[in-house]
């Protein structure tokens, strides 16, 4: 085995899932929890977690039921990604001081296996890049927006929580095939960076009372690809608007996750209608597509084409309250969570 | 000009538009009026109409707002397609005596330009079939099924309005793929039809109380093809069934064209969840298929395995309230109207 230098703890702490909601999050849904920390089995790397990353999906494996992905139980450590550093390691090709990403967990230290470890390269973007648009967030806007967006220049992409880490990315790489972007968002600020950091060619607040009307000035030849992110009554807004042939690649829909009584969508006609292909994706789905995803999202990244913005809370002790703010929208970009201070 | 031997009235019958409905429609919305019948022009053929077929869709021509086709402005003959003879020719290739279906409207004679006309042959199988299974309705049943549906053996197909025209046909183009096959139809006679007649595997009843239960019930491996008609509450029920990765091609959604206020689809979740994908399309986009879909519904017919049921109405003046009818589900298989008594 080979460590570092600096020595470890004996304890570290955990994030573990404490109660299931009703509707949004509370924070005794999270519970702090500080357990022994443990070394590397043969095989294993033991990684000192610096970044976390809280993204919607993680509110779907809070359900009791099935969704697309196995669902947490109570007294789960919480998932989610991390980029850290290899501590110590029992593994082939892993050595002390590798940054590694990896779905980790919300915790201080983790225990995994190379299977469960990509190692990044810290000289050509910043470590917390590699948790949002070099990594998986940046890969599930390519892959939603090219595979099943598959937009043609010339045409209108619209993409709701056009601030996000998500849709922020997919606006970029339309533009970069060509095509007319339009955001949506929640409030001016947010529509600004929308227009002004990310580069959409107009963005929507779907906040203003005047949303419908705003939205179908801003798509004047109609909508050929809505990425959608939040489903409900922004998706009904949005289905007379489309186009014939048009496509839908269904990301997320988190203006449901905390829904206790779901919205019901009254324009699906417009999907007879206007013969358009509705496509729900997960990206574990498609792991084949994610090299040509990550070379494009470099090769956008250092071209200075891929612009994004974070939100980071500080200490892990405070991921569940950013976890709540982020489902709530009060982010700007990605939200992440640094678990130790900047060495 | 070629003509039949048989001498020609001066005047014949036509339904025009004569008001748009709320919800359903009323027979104030039709009127029967009386016009002089006029001789083909250089390229045409005069046509007098034997059988109409009066369908679902024709309900969306009388919207007045824009659906996936031009609608009917008041005044207008009503849309529909007739199979009839040739009576008078000047178009090469057309003689008197030629069957032929088009989309000839609902009255006694048509002109028609020969792009506008199939021929026929009644040797083959009678005449009202190219109205129904051998006619666009099969065609619209192939084409939804196996472009869009794309099952594979050993699938599950669930198909709503399954004693419906259109219905009927996709689940026995199913069972020849090696399908599992269940409908869902409304009341206990549809459902004996629906697995009786058409060979169905399951049927199951949506007017029953106990309709979700049973649904589930008859789907123990879950829905891998979703072929809907219908829309509305039973697309709901039918959502938490699907299996990952499955199709729902929209052929329509007859639930809801008379429909004031539109039914709100609370379950779209699993479209995400599940990763399915669902395709609203319509015939006339694919006229690339008609020839394979053609040639695959007069194979299954010949061997035996395209089984249809006709509902006729007897005279033009009574195909409005036939129409009616069949919007509320009146009608078994195909909804026809004969315009003439049998020669």
């Amino acid at each position: 085995m080979t460590t570092s230098p600096e020595s470890l703890p004996t304890h570290h702490r955990q994030i573990v899932y404490a109660q299931r909601p009703h509707g949004t999050p509370t924070l005794d849904c999270f519970r702090l929890a500080t357990v022994p920390l443990l070394p590397p089995a043969d095989g294993q790397v033991l990684v000192r977690n610096d970044v976390l990353s809280v993204d919607p999906y993680i509110r779907m494996r809070m359900e009791e039921k099935d969704s697309y992905a196995p669902v947490m139980a109570i007294g789960d450590i919480f998932v989610g990604r991390t980029i850290g550093q290899v501590v110590q390691s029992r593994a082939d090709g892993f050595a002390p001081g590798d940054w590694v990403v990896g779905r980790l967990g919300w915790q201080d230290y983790s225990l995994a296996a190379p299977a469960d470890l990509q190692k990044v390269d810290l000289a050509a973007a910043p470590a917390t890049a590699y948790l949002g648009a070099l990594g998986s967030t940046g890969i599930t806007a390519w892959v939603g927006l090219m595979e099943f967006g598959r937009p043609k220049a010339g045409e209108t992409v619209l993409v709701s929580a056009a601030s996000g880490a998500v849709g922020s990315v997919v606006g970029q790489l339309a533009k970069l095939q060509g095509c007319r972007t339009v955001g949506i968002a929640g409030g001016a600020a947010k529509c600004a960076l929308v227009r002004d950091a990310y580069g959409f060619d107009d963005c929507v607040d779907y906040k203003s009372p005047d949303f419908a009307t705003a939205l179908a000035q801003a798509v004047p030849k109609g909508v050929d690809v809505y990425f959608d992110n939040v489903g409900g009554p922004i998706l009904d807004t949005v289905l007379p608007l489309l186009n014939n042939f048009s496509r839908i690649p269904v990301c997320g829909l988190v203006s449901q996750y905390n829904a206790t009584e779901p919205y019901g969508v009254k324009n699906l006609r417009e999907i007879f209608n206007r013969r358009v292909t509705m496509r729900g994706f997960v990206l574990s789905d498609h792991r084949n597509l994610w090299p040509e995803a990550t070379r494009a999202l470099a090769q956008a990244y250092a071209a200075g084409r891929l612009h994004y913005r974070e939100t980071i809370a500080e200490g892990l002790e405070n991921a569940p309250q950013a976890f709540i703010d982020m489902l709530a929208g009060a982010n700007v970009g990605k939200q992440l969570v640094r678990l130790r201070a900047a060495g």
